[in-house]
C-alpha cells in the first residue's frame, strides 16, 4: 500500500466519509484477495514493488496452480507461473487455453503486446545452464525488456566470451548463468561497466554439491559490482536486472 | 581495454606508425604498472569497469599497502584502501599524511570535490550492523552518490522500519545491511520497486556461523530484485549499488 | 511412571501385599507391552508427557503400523499416525476401517468427540507450506486444541499479514510455519506478546538446502519468544503448542 | 503498537482532534526513539510483545551500550543489557553506577522488586553450561519469574536427573541447557508433561563444531513437546519460557 | 600375511627350497585371487583381521557380485554379501541357490553350524532402526557370536530401557542403533560397564541430514567407552564387536 | 546403581529396616554428591561404568576444578582432570600439592600403584599427534592398563609402520591416532586381527577442517573393525580401549 | 589462440592483406563456431589446451549432443562425449552410427588409429570404483597413451597393493581411483616417485556423504606429489595425467 | 624400499651371508632413524618418492623441530622445515646457525648448489597471495627448479595475464595461487597447454569460509588438465609441480 492510499484512506475518515471501522478494515483488506483457503493474492503488489504476483510452482497441487493463475488472470493481462514441469502443463492446459507454456524454461504465461526496453543481457558459460538462462530471458521479457542473449562462451574457451564483447558492453546490466565453477561471474565483472547479475546454476556434479561451488564463487568475485541470486533462479535474476533496466526510463516517485 | 583502443593499436600498426612487434607490446603493457615484484595495477580499470582499482587491506603488508597507495595517488584524485585496521593505520599514516582514516567504515582514502548523485539509501538491522554500513556508504560517497543512512530499524520492531518508509521509496537503489537471521531485506523488498542490494553480516553467534543463516536468508529471499553480496561486504554492496545509480546520468557507450 | 505409582508399588512391599521380587518387576514391566519383536508400545507415555504415543510412519512396514495401530487402538481413543503416505494409505485402508485419513496432513488417525481448547493459531508463509501447517492444525485438534488457520501472508506482501493482526493477537501460541528464508517468524515473533514456535518447512530450492536456509534464520531471529522445531516437523510443533495452550487449564500435579 | 492505539489516533482523525498529517505522523513516530545516528529505541516493546528492548551487546561501541542503557533506564525501571564482557563492564561501571553486573550471566542489569511469579525450572548437564543458563535463569529473573536451578545433571549418570524427578515435574516450563552431544533434553522430554525449551551449548570440541551436535541433537529430539533457541541463547530461551508462563496469569487481550 | 609366514617363506629361500625369485613372488602373490579383470579376493583376510573377505553389494554389478560369491563360497564355508536389495536378490538368487537371503538385513549368505560365543547385545531406540540392527545381529550371528536383541526401547519412554537394564549389564558388548538424535548411545554409555558400539542410523528428516545428528550426537556423547561407526554401518559394528567379543576366548598370538 | 543395590534397599523396605520414605530416598540419593550449587559428583559411576567421574577441565573456573577434585580425591585414590592447559595448571598447583601434572597430555592426576594389565598399543601417524596420544596412554595407564607407544609411523613412509608389525599383533586393542587424512587407521586396520580405536586429530589445515578430513576418512574405513571417537578425544577412545582390554579379566557380573 | 596467429593476424594487418576491421574479427571470431542458438563450439582447443573440445552430456538435450558432436566430427576424428547415459546412447545411436559406445566409462566416441604413449596407470580401491576408472582409462586412451590398469588393491588388504608394486613403480603418472575414505591415493603416495592424480569417487554411504569423504582425504594427503580431482571426475584425471605424460615427447614451443 | 633392495636382502639371506632373523629386521629397520621417543625419520624416502622427508612446523614443540632438522641434516644437504612462524624461528635460530629462514616463504632450509632445472611457473591471483607463492616457489627452488613467477595477474583486471601469455606458455607446469573465488585458475586452465597445479588460498572472508570457496571453485573447473592440492598448500603444489617437471629428464626406473 502505498502513502498516496493511506492518505486517502484517512482523510476519508477525518472527513467522515467513512467510519473509523471502515477506515481500519480499508487499510488492511483492500489490496488483497482470498482464494479458497490457501492463497491470498496480493493484487496490490505491482503497483508496490513493479511487478504483479508470481506463482512458484513447486509445492503447490494443480488445483491450486489453476485456481490462482485463474484469479490473477482476470486482473492482469500478464500472469507468470514459474516451475511448471512439462508433466504439470499436461494436467492443466486444457484448463488454461489462453496461455502459453516455454517447455526449456518451464514457465506457464499470458502476455500483452507491450514495448519492450532494450538493455539486458544474459550469458551462459555453457548449453547445460541454458535453461535457468531461459527462465531469466523469458520472464524478462514479459516484464517489458528486450533481452540478448550469448550463449555458451565460458572460460575454458575464453576468446568465445571476447569475441562478443561488444555485444556486452551495449548492455545496462547482464544476467551471467554459470554452473561448475561460476568463474564466468568475475571474468565478466571485469570487463564491463554496468552491474552484473551472477545466477549460480546446479550443473555440475560431485564437490559442486549442486550448486554450491558456482554460488560461493560467485559470492566471494574479485570483481566489483556482481550481485547473486539463488542456485537456478532465473527468475529472481530477471526481476532484479528488470528493475535496474527500468531505473532509467522511471519518473520519480516523488514528482507525481 | 576499451575496443576504441584496440582499434587505434591496429590502425597504427595497419599505417605502419608501429611495428607489428610494438604492436603486440602495446595490446599487452599500457593499461598496467608493476609495483616492486608484488602488485600490478591496473591503471585502466576506472576506464573498463567504471571505478579505479582499489586496495584490499587484509594479506597486505604495511609496506606493501603504502606503496601501492601511492602509486595509485599518482594518476587518481580518489584513492580507496578497505579493511585498514586502526592498527595498521597507526603504522602508516605518517607516510601518507594526506589520506584521511575512518575507523568505524574502516576505509583510508583521498578524494576530491565532486558532485554527488542522489539515490542510494543504506538501512541496517541493527547497531552492531552499522560499520558494514558505513564501509558501503563511504565507498559510495567516494564513487559519487549522495547517500541516505537509515540505521536500527530491523524487524523485531516493525513500526521503527515503516516510520520510515517514504525515505526508502525515495531511493534508487537500497543497500540492506542485516546479520541475525537477516529478515530485514525480505521486508524491504516486499515494500518497494527499486531493486536492493543485501549485505549479510556476521552479526550474531551460534548457528549463526558467522554470517551464514543471515546469507542463506537473503539468497532466499521470497521477496523479489533482491541481489545479495559476500557476508559483511559492504564494499561491494557500494559498488554495485553505485553502478545501478549511475546508470541513469550515463551515455550510452555506443553513443560517442 | 510416575511418583505416585514409585510409591504405592514400594508401600506394596512394605506392607507384604506383593513380594521383592514382584516389586522390581512392577517397577520395570508395567507401562509397555511389547508388538511382535519389533515396537515397545508405551502405554503411559500420556500419564508421563501429556500424549499417548504417536506412530511416525517412515521407516516401518505396513505391517508393522496396522499392528502398533491397532494395539494403542485397543486402549486409546485417540490413534495417531504421521507421515502415512497415500500410497501406504491404500495399502492399509481395509486393515483399519475405523480410522480417518487426511492426505494433505499425512495423518491416519481415530478420534473422540472432546470439546475442544482455544488459543492455537497457525500461519503459513505461502501455499507450499500448507502440508507442514496441516499436520500441525490436525495433531492439535486431536491433542483438544481448537486451531485458527491463516495460510499465505508471508513477508514478500506484508500488508497481508498486517490484515489479520487482531486474529493473530488472539491466539495463545502462535505456530508460524515458512520456507525459503522463513523470515515471518521474526516478524510475526516481533508483533504479539505470545509465545511463537517455528516450523521451517523444505520448500525452497537451491541455496535453501531442504530448509537450512529457513532453520537458521529461525535459530537467528532477532525477535524474542521464539522456539523452533526441525524441518517440516509440523507434528512437534503442534505438541509442543498444545502442551503450552493446556497449561492454564491444568491443575497444579502438587495439588491433588 | 496495538489495536487499541491505532483506534485511538484515527477516532482522534475522525473528530477533527488532529489533522491527518498528524495521524500519519502518530501512526509511524510514536513508540521510539532514536538515540545518536545508530539506535531507534522501541519503547512500545513491552506492550507489543510484553519485553522491554533489550540490549545485545557485542558490535556495539562501549559508548553506545552506555547511552543506550540510559535512554532506556529514564523510561523503564528494568533494563537489561546482555553479553556484556567483564572487560566491558570495567570500562562502563563508573557510567552506570545504579546498575548490577552478574559476570556468569554476563548480564548488566536494574530491577525494581516484583513480585515473582513461580513456574519456570533450568537444568544444565554439566558445570561447563552454567554460564548460559545463568544467563537464562537472570532473564528470566528480571521478566518477573521465580526461576529454580537444577545443574550438572547430565545423562551420563542419569540417576542425578531422576532423583530430582519431584522437582522437574513441579515446573510449568523446564529450559534444558546442554553442550556435547545436548542428550539430556530428549530425556527430560521424555519425562515430563510441561513444555521444554532446550538450549544447546557450545560446551564441547572437534565434531561437536561449536554446538552445532548438540542443536542438532535438541532439534530432532525425538521426545515430543521440545522447542530449540540459538546456541548460548540462554537469553532466548528466557524469553520464550517466560511468555509461557505468563500465559497463566494473562487476561485475554480481547477481554479488557 | 603373518609373521609366522614370512618366516616360512624366508626359512625355505635360505635353505634353497625355493629360489629368490619364487620367494619375492611368494611375499606377494600368495593370498590372493583374481576374479576377471574387477576383483582381486584376499583370501588371507581372515588369517591376518579374523573375518574372510566381504562382498558389498553396491557399485557392483549383479555378475560381479554372483562371481566374487562363488569364488570365496570354494574357499570358505562362510560367505557374507551386504546391502543386497530385494531386486538385485530376485536376478541372482538361481545363480547361487545354496545362499540364504535375509530382506530386512539385505544380506546374502551361506553359514555352517559353528558354536555361539554368548556376549553381544542389539538395542535399537526404535522400530524404524531395525533394518540396520539386524544388519549387525544377523553379521555378527555369522562372526560366531550368540546375539540379544532388545528393540524400540528409545529415550522418549525410558523405562522400557530401564526394564532391560539387567539384560544389558549380562552383555560383554552392546552395539546400540538409533536414529534421530541418537541419545540413546549417550543413557546406554552411562548405565553400563563393557564398550558400547553406537551406529547412528539415517532415520529422521529435515536436520537430521540423513544421519548426520545422530553422528555428530554419539561422537560427542558424554558417556565413556563409546566407539562410533559410519551411519547406517550395521555391518561394521558387527565386525567390531565381534573382535571385542572374541577377544576373551583367543590365545595369544604369540603363544603358538 | 546395580541391580544389587536395588534389591537391597526393596528388601530393606520390605523388611521394614527402613521406611518406604527413605527407600524412595535411598534409590534417588545415594550415589552423588553435590558440590557448591555447580556440580553433582557421580561417586557410584565406577561401580556402574568402571571407571571414577572424570573432571573435564574446559568450560569450568578454576575455583570449580579445584573443589571437584579435592572431592574426588576424598573417595578415590585416582583421580584424572583432563583438558587442564599449562596456564590453569600454574594457577591451581598450589592448592592440589598431591596432584601430578603432564603437561603433553594435559592431565591433572593422582594415582595408586596399581597392577597394570598388558594389552593396549597406540600407534601415532605424526608427532603433531603425540599430544592427543599422550591424553589416551597416561588415561589408560591410570584406568589400570600398560601402554605400548608407537609413534610417527604414518603411510607417506609405511615401512615405518611394517617395521613395527610385530609389535602391533601383539596388542588386544590399537589406540590409532592420526590427523590430516587418517589414512593410518585404514592401515592399521587391514592388519590386524584387534578391535582399532581411531582418533581423529585437529592437526592439519585447510580443507582438514579442524579434524573434519581425519574424522570422515575414520568414519568411512574400508577396513573392518575401527570404531571412532570424537577429534582429539585420547580420553574418550583410552576409555574404550581399557574397557575392552578388560573384558578378558572380567568376572561376569551375574556370577556373584 | 597462439601467439604465432596473433603475430601473423596482425602482420597481414601491416601489410595491408587485410583491413583492420578484418583484423579485430579474426582476432575474435576464427576459432569457434556456432551450433543452433545453444553451443559455440572451440574449434581451437586442441591448439590451445593440447585437447579437442569435448561434450559433457548431462544437462544437454539429445538434439544438442547429436548437433555438437556432429559438427565436432566434422573437423576432428576424435571425438569424445562423457557422461552418456545408456538410456540416452539407445535414443541417439542410430544418428551417430559411426560412433562407438562403452557403457562402463559412459563415454560416446570415435578414434583414429594413433600411436599410444606409454606410463598411465590407473589404480582402483574397489571393484565400485571401476566406471570412474575406466571413465579415467578410456579417456587417457582416446588422447593418446597406452594405459595400464590395476583394480581393486585397497588398504584393506594393502599385500594386494604391494604384489603389484614393481607394476606402479614402471608408471610415469598414477591415477587413483578411491572412495569410501580414499586412503589408497596416500599409500601409493607414499610408495612411488612419480605424480599421482587423485579421483575420489561418491562410492561409499552415511558419512562419506557422496564423496566428501574421500575427497577431504586426498586433499589432506600426508604424502608429497598428489593433485586431486572432483569427485567421480575420472575424464579430467585423464586429462590432466595425458598433459602430464605427454611433457617428455613434447618439443619446446618456443623452439619451432 | 625399491625392489632392488628387497632383491638384495633375500639374496644375502639366500645365499646364507646373513641369517633369517637379520633377513626380516633388515627388511623392516634399514631406512628409517627413531629421534628421541616423538618421531622416526624415514631416511630412504628421497630413494622411494623422490624427497627428502620434510619437517611440518605446526604441533611440533621447538625442540622437536631443532632434533629432527638436526638429524635430517647429518644425512642431507637440502632439508626443508615448512610453517615455521617468525617466532618459532626467533627461538631456534641460534640452535640452527647454518640454517636460512625466509619470513615470506616461513620455511627454514639448507641447500646445495645445484643445477635448476627450468620448467615452473608461478602465478599469483593477489598481493595477499604471495606468501603461499613463496612457499611453493622456494620449495621448488630447493628441490632442483628454476621458477618463474607471475603475481597479482587476477581476472578482474584479465588483461594483466594476457600480458604474461607468452611467458605462461613457456611453462612445463604452472602453479597458479588464488584465493576469493579462484577463477584463475580456470581461466590459465583454458589458455595453456601444460598442466596447471591450483592452490585456493584462505585469501578473502565472509563465505569464502577460510579457502572453501577458491577450493570448491578449483575442483570444479570447467577448463581440463587442473589438479587441486589443499589450501593454502604451496608445498604440496611444489611438490606435485616438481615431479611433473622432472619426468622429463628422468631414466626410466627400469632402465638401471
Amino acid at each position: 500500500m502505498n502513502d498516496q492510499q493511506i492518505r486517502q484512506i484517512m482523510e476519508a475518515v477525518a472527513s467522515g466519509a467513512i467510519s473509523v471501522s471502515e477506515g481500519i478494515k480499508a487499510l488492511g483488506e483492500f489490496p488483497q484477495e482470498s482464494v479458497g483457503n490457501f492463497a491470498v493474492i496480493d493484487h496490490q503488489r505491482e503497483i508496490r514493488t513493479g511487478f504483479p504476483e508470481v506463482i512458484f510452482g513447486p509445492g503447490k497441487t494443480e488445483e491450486q496452480i489453476v485456481e490462482i493463475f485463474e484469479r490473477l488472470h482476470d486482473k492482469n493481462p500478464n500472469v507468470l507461473a514459474s516451475r511448471i514441469s512439462p508433466e504439470v502443463y499436461e494436467h492443466i492446459r486444457e484448463r488454461l487455453p489462453y496461455a502459453t507454456y516455454d517447455p526449456t524454461a518451464r514457465i506457464l504465461y499470458t502476455k500483452e503486446k507491450q514495448e519492450l526496453l532494450e538493455g539486458i543481457t544474459v550469458v551462459t558459460a555453457g548449453t547445460g545452464d541454458i535453461p535457468v538462462a531461459e527462465e531469466a530471458a523469458l520472464t524478462a521479457e514479459l516484464m517489458g525488456n528486450r533481452v540478448e542473449r550469448i550463449y555458451d562462451v565460458g572460460v575454458s574457451g575464453i576468446h568465445r566470451l571476447f569475441n562478443r564483447l561488444p555485444d556486452l558492453r551495449k548492455a545496462k546490466v547482464i544476467i551471467v548463468v554459470a554452473g561448475m565453477e561460476g568463474a564466468l561471474a568475475s571474468v565478466v565483472g571485469g570487463l564491463v561497466q554496468c552491474p552484473v547479475i551472477a545466477v549460480p546454476t546446479s550443473v555440475g556434479y560431485g564437490s559442486n554439491f549442486h550448486g554450491l561451488a558456482a554460488l560461493l564463487s560467485m559470492l566471494n568475485s574479485c570483481a566489483n559490482g556482481v550481485g547473486v541470486v539463488n542456485i537456478d533462479n532465473g527468475y529472481g535474476a530477471a526481476c532484479l536486472a528488470s528493475k535496474i533496466n527500468h531505473l532509467r526510463v522511471q519518473k520519480d516517485l516523488q514528482d507525481d
